[in-house]
């Protein structure tokens, strides 16, 4: 099964894809789709939604996923960051595709083994699991990070072990 | 000019459409797009998201406009509301339209004459602007009053008085 991890924000959405057998995984393709600041906020909504359903249509995946969103201290860039989201999950949801949806918490427990870890642990952590990565960035380490999450728990829902 | 007024929501996105000749108002349409909440977050998204781009397709608009977001008491429906406020502008976005963006308050002096105008008074006004609407909903008339607002103010900046 392909699994498409994406880490969602106006300015960088980190992409991922791999491919889950059982319990090997295997790394496709990832990616980071940066907007301008300086475009207006429909037009950078409707780069991310061309780029993303491009990264669709090329991989095919079976199933998506990504982090949970939540308001955090900066109110202005938690909404920039729900409009992003919304265009990923839209595309997601064109393309027939249900989206698991993960707290970083959570992702970060799944990969690295604790809720707290950095982005750096985590990045390390993704190119241990998914050895040949090339990985473009921290934002494309966190998608193929929820990918990979995404997949040990489709994984652990078919051997009923929720 | 052709304008559209936007009133994202996940549940119910309201839309409408006028023709804007110097300071006269036409209604041409208007309606709510409406998903199930017992459907997956990803496929309402794309639901909207078809609904819109067959509105933008249908009234090929010059301009577009849309209430602005704020974070509110209930951080959940604000994530939701800005989730789908963000398809309502890729589509836009994707059609080539910039989109105005105004605080609630300032659409309600705009259309009522006061920041603090309660939704049946801004209907009420829509409706003496628009004569022969037959307007759809709140969520409707709500975004006919942007598409005012965005008329009055392309025509003010075309004046130079703005």
């Amino acid at each position: 099964m392909i699994v498409l991890g994406l880490d969602p924000s106006l300015s960088s959405t980190g992409w991922g894809v791999i491919r889950a057998e059982g319990n090997r995984l295997t790394h496709l393709a990832n990616g980071q789709i940066k907007t301008k600041a300086s475009l207006p906020l429909a037009t950078r909504l409707a780069e991310l939604a061309a780029a993303l359903d491009a990264v669709v249509s090329e991989h095919r995946p079976a199933s998506a996923a990504a982090e949970e969103v939540f308001v955090n201290q900066n109110p202005a860039s938690t909404l920039k960051l729900a409009q992003a989201r919304g265009v990923a999950l839209m595309c997601a949801g064109r393309a027939g595709l249900e989206v698991g949806e993960y707290a970083p918490s959570l992702v970060k427990k799944a990969v690295v083994g604790t809720g707290g870890a950095s982005k750096d642990q985590v990045h390390a952590m993704v190119a241990l699991l998914l050895p040949g990565a090339k990985i473009a960035g921290e934002d494309a380490s966190d998608a193929l990070a929820v990918a990979i999450t995404h997949a040990h728990h489709l994984a652990s829902a078919r051997r009923g072990v929720r």
